[in-house]
């Protein structure tokens, strides 16, 4: 059950930016998205890829794979278009 | 060496939403957020804070707690002045 929940929470947190990137793709709006938080954002998810790689886990190495990219995208439009 | 890399990745992805959440909060321009991410986001941060209580870590507790919080906040801005 708790594994349940886990993974629901992997899921959503994962595909969360799915809609964001391709919101800003769409519209090229960045005014309101903060440079900060997608470099922060981008790193951390970097990070946690590594850390996947590293510990051998491979829900942790492709929800950050997912989540690095979509992530990155972002920030690229931002410092494109920011 | 890799807990290192664990935690470095845990705070990024955590303290990312603090200048998101700011710039939001002070200039209230959320046309380039997406509300489905933020719908999505703060799902699932609430499903990794459950799973973190149900499984007694307080690494994903505290993490969690505050990028639901954050989360939740920006998703309020949008739904407010969106």
């Amino acid at each position: 059950m708790s594994e349940l929940v886990g993974y629901v929470a992997a899921t959503l947190t994962t595909i969360a930016f799915v809609p964001q990137a391709t919101r800003t793709l769409r519209t090229r709006n960045t005014a309101g998205i903060s440079l900060a938080m997608y470099m922060l954002f981008t790193s951390g998810a970097a990070c946690w890829l590594t850390y996947g790689i590293v510990i051998g886990s491979w829900p942790v190495i492709l929800s950050n794979a997912i989540t690095c990219l979509l992530s990155y995208v972002i920030l690229m439009l931002k410092l494109r278009h920011g």
